[in-house]
């Protein structure tokens, strides 16, 4: 099966507000940095790219990830699920994914043992000091 | 910073129905298996282990991976992101998670150079052998 770019846009399912959900792994290692939401602008600038665009919910627009904080994503795979309802970006990530500090945003992590929750990632930087413009 | 299963599970914040992401990755590689979603009885559920289970937004009703297939994703690691809206799930998966037949459900990669859209994992069994009888 060989699709092209207008197919596979087309294909592509978006959910009753327009949004279609894209996990970023991280392509040195394959961590999973975080999933956002993309309208079918962001799905297109991000093709375009080299940075990965997001919609965001909360704020209702569009949103390179890293304008402000210089914490960039840069596109490097991109692949869409069966039911073409999610996409999975593979990314060169500058500094780190999550907006508190950490590399990844799923930095706390469940243990089944003691049932409690605890943080497992390493924190890079102080949130007050990157996103203190906003 | 360390919580309780029951603040945990307080912190959760679901979608307008009652639901969350989740993000499964393979324990033995860190593949990215799949996306499904949860409401609150479905990740009590997985919370119990041993599989992982879902909640089915075409059949509406909760949903063990695998329990008609047999392709189970036993739990081993749970993350939740920053924004308390997405688990990510690392599993030991029996066969493959993708029900078309693919280990992965992103077995389709779009290409920058080319752009064109391609099938880049390994079929490992037909669907309408595994799937027959629904």
């Amino acid at each position: 099966m060989i699709l092209t770019q207008a197919d596979f846009l087309k294909n592509l399912k978006y959910d009753e507000h327009g949004l279609i959900a894209a996990v970023v792994q991280d392509i040195t290692n394959n961590q999973v940095l975080m999933v956002g939401y993309m309208n079918k602008e962001a799905v297109a600038k991000t093709l375009k790219g080299p940075f990965v665009t997001f919609y965001s919910r909360s704020r209702q627009k569009m949103w390179v990830k890293g304008e402000s904080s210089g914490h960039t994503q840069e596109v490097c795979e991109i692949y869409y699920d069966c039911d073409a309802d999610c996409l999975l970006i593979k990314a060169k990530q500058n500094v780190a994914a999550c907006h508190v500090g950490y590399r990844s945003c799923f930095y706390r992590k469940y243990d089944f043992v003691s049932q409690l929750v605890s943080i497992v990632g390493e924190k890079l930087f102080e949130e007050e000091k990157v996103y203190s413009k906003k």
